[in-house]
């Protein structure tokens, strides 16, 4: 084979000019600068199989700086994948093309992950790093044993999360993690030192990392920086020293390369610089076969693979796992027959932890986790113990204050395969973590976040602690189901629902305050129905209340009043909006009475209730920032007693 | 005076572990640790006048670790301050006390930011810092010339958020920024090796700060240290090895006294390791009066600093920003007549820019910023060059990518007085900086965003870089005043309304793509009511259209063809639903014709705007996330085309 790896790299320069050119629109500039980078990478070193993409044991990579996805599309194209093919590259960035904007993990296989928001990427692979040495303890180095690729730029170093994920990754000591850096010294608005002066060597090896340098364009000494960082038993970071935007002669270097076409004149002249005389989209026989070959390096090591797990003891449990299967049953209905017995009254934090301890006792794909409130949240088990460097066969992983790395790491866990992440904070710190919470939705997978202290009903702690727009907020974003359980059995039901739910993630929003239990037959899962008639009117029906969560007692009690004075009232509790507006008409429209007056009560912001009572209906709830003091006091002050609600509704009802 | 600083720090102690006892709920640990250091701090640094708290040049303390805020309460009072009473105290963290469970800046003169989500008093600070350094090139040593100080736990430094303000800090080389770490090794899950291995000092070094390290309970090392970080002209941190809890004798050096009441007991046993007889909430006279002298230790320098401030040429003008008045005439006026006769057809990004080039003229105190979109958010205007460390008079701050730390700097600057800051960055990385927007409308301050890109409309970049659910998600934020103007009157109406606004912040949701101008009549500001009828319905009225931002134009083209079709049709424009939502009820009812169809169009989630439509109305927008492709396939993809939508609504209006 004659053909050199900078012939290979510029096949990948060439696609990304010419693609980038075609839709008037992408980012040249760092596909052009990482070329030879990416370019050994896969031809000597990443562990892939183009034909089987979603092999287990394959080598993770991820393209945090996920604006150069042209660089993610040619390699994958030029290596054998079967998509992208060229005509989806000619199509890059338009309608129902897969080769998009930034990387998406549901449209093509080897896109492991979704990127584009700084930062994520590389903490998403800190999370794929947890599961292979999760996966491995748990499963050997016969079925488990392979590398976390990162590509990441100066943006992806700079955000506050690339703290809380290299911090989390040092303090595993997750050694088979390999971030290349792409350290060309330029972001969209100029030079680095516009904004930063850091020594960022210095501050990774200040985080338990092992650091290199290499030249980006000098293939023997990104090699030898690789080697380095594979020889190493700690993460590895390596600076690639490149030049943005590499083979356009009058742009590279500078941040004219970064986010836009380069022009027809630029892509002409690169085409020289580069010696590229071919056609856009034309690859030459010999460069293909050449990028064939790399595609074609680890069949072997995969047959291998899979002759080991054809005779390993534990493979249906590994495939199972991978597949993202649940066992057939969990164990939760005696549970469940228990508790009519027990009636207990406990938060559903707590009622939360007793649901988990049975889950993650029958379900060993549970990882969980909390952002350093672990006694708050009840995050933890007895089958869930620690996982930290000393044994990365534990399944609870304490992330430190770092809630977005925690919940990017939980993306990147459930990306893997193998594991069902759940990890809790404070539902107010969920601002922390939305980015990430959006990249689970994104991406379609199942995170689960376990939010506790859902409410003014936290008390004491005040307003920056209590989240008041949150539930709404976060019931806005799409794919993401938020369940507000009223007691300790659709606390168990939405457990259910959200370990059950492969396609997406969930939220499971907690109070801190005990809470009666309200529900006295377990024989159906209610919440699978999002919303549910909990009481009937006695009465003749003049009121329906919808509640969630805490509120249910609540409206039980106002239902109780109003009875008292004649007026019939449904009570529904609304554990999950979502999956009430999944429900058909006939059924909405049962819940929802359309001849009485609908009455909402949440302990949190009124805005979006609407969509249930309507203009005329009534909205209770807590629509300014909540304040410090005992709960009692708090439910008082801001309106949420029976006895406050109550003459409301009747005044309203009389008019 | 015979009263030693460990007296003094007792009282701290003393009062810190009897309210939280009282209270039965709080966080003891941080006071009783760091009371030794603050003890120093406020005896002999700390510029203050207890009878003069919002002194333009003291010196500024910020409480991090909020959950101490027995230590803020503690010192404010002993110091003399006029709040908290020892009765506050007494009611800590009940029902209408000041002394709420986190510091709250509304609360109480000295509370100089509220604080408790971790790591963002540090990154509030150093928007303080920087709000220094430009007040001082602006106004002279003779006004401006004082430090910033914060403490700071473990908590703070492990958020991702510390990095990004670090990382500003160090770049901008804010040399007057001291901050104190307790450094006591424990976090609330236990030892702060369960989630950290860093070097935190190598770390910081690594980022341009200046770091010391003390015994936190040697008065004179305590010095030192502080002595060292005044000397030192880059930032400074000192970490400060304390023992958490110091003086309960049980329970010290463990994660026990971090987050609960002592008990009695433990309580009783402090009392006797502290040497403190003394009744709860009693502080004995000697000590009183020690504490009463660090008060007025700063007297003669503020009267000093009062003279010349009379004798300054200036005087008008630094009291008016510090007041933050706004000058009588911002000069818009003759921009708006102008544009009757251009009527150009801009990008809401371009028409802020237009807008800000007038307002950044005529308002030096708006200092603006981008976290590293500057040529996208159209943020920068010959007004503003850029503050860097060689010129701190510029007002332009490249915030690099973190948008995070950006949010919380312009807090920290309006914080500080003097300054209206604003900042871009593309709507749907709001996310990233959510948990400041939040704190901005907590704290009730001028802090303005300007977010571009915000809808499916900015095309190729696709699924992640596309808002769908932020408008609502923001719009649900009480406090938050969210702006999304039609073209480019609205535009410089939106900001008007923004500047003016001094108890909040403001958010600007812009487009990238061009608009043409809808309105013919700058007589008035009618952003100012949240929404106006455009235009009205000319054959009878059948329908009400709410449109925002980019969607107003598409609801103007529907309108046309319903009218075409004998459908009497109003448009709305409403670029402020909060605005919206403070009219009177006439106002309000005249807008949604109650014998109409109402209708909402906006190229974002349909949840919510139930509460304009009702149930029965008719909501176009985008329910999923996006996609990737150029803006007109998108829009037709989506449905927000008036072909699409017209015949819906005439399809509805004939059931």
């Amino acid at each position: 084979m004659t053909v050199s790896e900078r012939q290979m790299a510029n096949a990948i320069r060439a696609l990304a000019m010419d693609a980038v050119q075609a839709a008037n629109s992408g980012h040249p500039g760092m596909p052009m600068g990482m070329a030879d980078v990416a370019t050994v990478l896969y031809k000597d070193y990443l562990k892939f199989d183009p034909a089987a993409p979603k092999w287990a044991d394959r080598d993770r990579f991820v393209l945090s700086a996920g604006h150069g996805s042209m660089l993610a599309y040619a390699t994958l194209h030029l290596a054998g994948y079967a998509a992208p093919t060229i005509d989806d590259i000619r199509n890059f960035r338009q309608l129902h093309s897969p080769c998009a904007g930034h990387p998406e993990n549901f449209e093509l296989d080897g896109v492991e992950a979704t990127t584009g928001p700084l930062g994520q990427g590389l903490a998403m692979a800190v999370g794929m790093a947890i599961a292979e040495r999760h996966l491995n303890a748990v499963f050997g180095d016969q079925l488990v044993d392979h590398r976390t690729w990162v590509i990441a730029g100066d943006g992806c170093l700079m955000e506050g999360i690339n703290h809380e994920a290299i911090g989390l990754a040092g303090n595993l000591n997750l050694g088979k993690l390999i971030v290349l850096w792409d350290d060309n010294n330029i972001t969209i608005d100029g030079a680095v030192d516009l904004s930063s002066c850091e020594d960022i060597a210095a501050r990774y090896a200040a985080t338990g990392w092992h650091v290199e340098s290499c030249d980006g364009h000098d293939f023997a000494d990104i090699r030898r920086a690789i080697d380095a960082a594979i020889a190493d038993n700690r993460p590895s970071l390596i600076a690639c020293k490149t030049i943005i935007g590499k083979g356009a002669p009058n742009k590279q270097g500078t941040s004219a390369t970064h986010g836009a076409a380069l022009g027809a004149d630029e892509v002409a002249a690169a085409r020289v610089e580069i010696e590229w005389p071919h056609a856009p989209f034309e690859i030459p026989a010999d460069i293909a076969a050449a990028w064939k070959a790399a595609g074609e390096r680890s069949k072997v090591v995969h047959q291998e693979w899979k002759n080991r797990l054809e005779s390993a003891s534990n493979k249906d449990d590994f495939t199972r796992r991978m597949n993202g299967i649940l066992p057939g049953d969990l164990e939760i209905q005696a549970y469940l027959d228990q508790l009519l017995t027990d009636a207990p009254k406990v938060a559903t934090r707590k009622a939360s932890e007793m649901a988990l301890n049975i889950l993650t006792a029958s379900l060993p794909d549970m990882v969980g986790g909390s952002a350093d409130l672990t006694g708050s949240n009840n995050t933890k088990t007895p089958s869930t113990k620690t996982l930290d460097k000393n044994d990365y066969a534990g399944r609870y992983v304490n992330y430190g204050i770092r809630e977005f790395g925690m919940a990017a790491a939980m993306n990147g866990m459930a990306l893997h395969g193998g594991i069902i992440p759940y990890g809790g904070t404070f539902l107010v710190f969920a601002d922390y973590a939305r980015a990430a919470i959006r990249l689970s939705a994104v991406q379609r997978i199942r995170a689960i976040y376990v939010m506790t202290h859902d409410s003014i009903g936290l008390g004491e702690d005040g307003p920056t602690h209590q989240p008041v727009e949150h539930l709404q907020s976060l019931r806005a974003m799409p794919n993401l189901l938020v369940f507000r359980p009223a007691d300790v059995v659709e606390t168990a039901e939405c457990w259910m629902l959200a370990v059950s739910h492969s396609t997406g993630p969930s939220l499971l929003a907690l109070s801190r305050q005990n809470l009666p239990m309200v529900r006295s037959d377990v024989s159906e899962n209610l919440c699978a129905n999002g919303a549910y008639r909990l009481k009937s009117a006695v009465a003749r029906r003049k009121a329906v209340l919808l509640a969630t969560g805490s509120e249910v007692e609540i409206a039980l009690a106002v239902a109780q009043q109003l009875e008292t004075s004649g007026i019939g009232t449904d009570v529904v509790s609304m554990p999950c909006t979502q999956l009430f507006d999944a429900q058909d008409s006939a059924y909405q429209s049962d819940i929802l009475a359309s001849d009485a007056l609908i009455v909402s009560i949440e302990a949190g912001t009124t805005f979006g209730w609407e969509r249930y009572t309507g203009r005329d209906g009534l909205r209770f709830g807590v629509d300014s920032f909540g304040a410090s003091a005992p709960i009692d006091s708090l439910y008082d002050h801001f309106g949420l007693t029976a006895d406050k609600i109550a003459p409301q509704i009747i005044s309203r009802l009389n008019q």
